[in-house]
């Protein structure tokens, strides 16, 4: 028996599937509502890339998403949630309109146009197949769907980098779960906000150790080899508690607190950091917005912890990329 | 010789003045800049009381203030602003339209009416004081300003909550000084982030130790007793670079992960959290944006640690508030 962990596949009503493509270490990670769920959206970061983010707004009309699409393949990737509504739309899943369904399917991506044949990103098909794919077993993490090409730590340079993933993780407080998907690509390290501890990032330039970016930063070391939209940390926060548009909204917001406490620098110029929240009103009741909040941002960065430390290192293009587990 | 502190005054161009009300714990805090200053801001709470913070939207045309209002008082502190106003207008410092000049004062305020006759808030004569006290020296820090009257670790009742206050640190890196001034009135813990430690928040039933309210409601601890838009965290970020408006609002916004690694929880949907930030551009120069909004993070989390270990336990309405020095 593999020990047991807990996923955001705990909610009540989420499913999650991956497509990791074999041909580049690049893919897509849908999580499905079959039922539809309450979405709502907070994206901070300065370099993003996404689809059906106005329309959770709260002051907009549609509460409802079917699915959130995650992809590799920088603003390419945003096919993939075309695929997903295909899926959607074929199961009759989607947004009662007239005499058809629409199927809501917001997106967020991230860049990993690095290695390999760059041609090859997640496209409808893709995100077809993560659907097809998507079940309410624990889905794996590390190098897979939306995390196969994620890198973190190049806030000094691609060589200092690490590997990122994709990571998940669920708490359950008084009858309600709350649980987090987080594909990490961030500019900045990964730390452990228990300890303060940086767990994965930009390496020393012989690369056989942490650096620490912050504190190099602090120290006046020069972040010179930084690629412009580079970078991005994306993820859903989803949980069984009834909740309005407008308390998901909230939801999203105050889980970007957890990539605040786990990557930093976090929301920089360079990162597209945006996190969606689903509520699938499973539980069919509630627990104050307070201990949602505080839930929200504790599964976030413990699923963005989860996204490094599920990851294994890769070779690609003859360069050789760590990761958290090859560090001494 | 009391030991040297960096403070938001290491920043060419700011001055810092407190009015503390002797007849109550409460008060307010203008952050000058005579000779103006590129301004930002970003509002995370979900229950904020601000003034002017349209104005400094990016996309708007006005790009520069003169000063920056933080007052106790919650609503009626935003007449605090009104006085700095006066106070501006009287040394001919504004923005010049046509024979006149309109100085530019944005504001955000914290609630502080728990304690004492209520009647008595910070009005347009406190910030007219709080200006007339302003100087580049380095600012008194805990019971004084906006953060007289500032609590932390409400959430699980009043008679359960610990000092805040107001703090300042500054860091200095390749050329560039950016410091920050924090008013600590938060709903949650804060935190040292470099070790996880809760430093001041909700207390045990009994009074006598730091409960840990995050984890507290992990365990399944309802927090039954919040008093609706009783807290918020309120501060204001200056560096001597050379920003554009667009780039001075990235630094409020990654500011508030200064927030997120030193309160827990923070942006509550009972905290107003506010963060302004200040470019003097008295440098010169810039250093890359990566590099300054790590440092705006960091020192909006230094000078928020600071808050709550320069605050002192008070005693009002027979109530005694302990502050992170009183306890073991």
């Amino acid at each position: 028996m593999p020990p047991m962990h807990s996923s955001i596949t705990d909610v009540a009503g989420i499913e999650v599937g991956h497509f990791s493509d074999t041909r580049r270490h690049t893919g897509c990670t849908v999580v499905l509502a079959r039922g539809g769920a309450v979405g709502g959206v907070d994206v901070r970061g300065a370099a993003p890339g996404t689809r059906e983010t106005d329309l959770l707004d709260p002051t907009n009309t549609v509460d409802r998403v079917h699915a959130v699409m995650l992809a590799g393949g920088s603003a390419w990737g945003l096919d993939a949630a075309g695929g997903a509504m295909r899926w959607l739309g074929e199961h009759g899943i989607g947004l009662p309109v007239g005499r058809t369904h629409v199927p809501i399917v917001p997106a967020a991506v991230l860049f990993d146009l690095y290695l390999g044949d760059l041609s090859v990103r997640p496209d409808a098909d893709a995100g077809y197949a993560a659907c097809a794919a998507a079940s309410a077993d624990a889905p794996a993490e590390g190098n897979v769907g939306a995390g196969s090409g994620a890198l973190v730590g190049k806030i000094f340079g691609m060589e200092r980098a690490m590997k990122g993933g994709i990571g998940t993780a669920s708490v359950r407080v008084r009858g309600i779960t709350v649980g987090a998907l987080v594909a990490c690509n961030a500019l900045g390290d990964v730390i452990d906000p228990a300890t303060g501890r940086v767990l994965a990032g930009a390496r020393t330039a012989d690369g056989s150790a942490l650096l620490d970016a912050r504190r190099a930063m602090l120290d006046g070391e020069v972040p010179t080899r930084v690629a412009p939209g580079s970078n991005t940390s994306i993820g859903v926060i989803a949980t069984d508690a009834v909740l309005t548009k407008a308390e998901a909204s909230r939801l999203a917001t105050v889980g970007h607190d957890g990539f605040a406490r786990s990557i930093n620098p976090a929301h920089t110029p360079l990162d597209g950091d945006a996190l969606f929240a689903l509520a699938t009103g499973r539980a069919g009741t509630a627990i104050d917005m307070m201990t949602l909040c505080t839930l929200a941002a504790e599964v976030v960065a413990l699923a963005t912890v989860r996204a490094v430390t599920q990851a294994r290192g890769i070779e690609a293009d003859g360069v050789r990329i760590p990761a958290a587990r090859d560090l001494p």
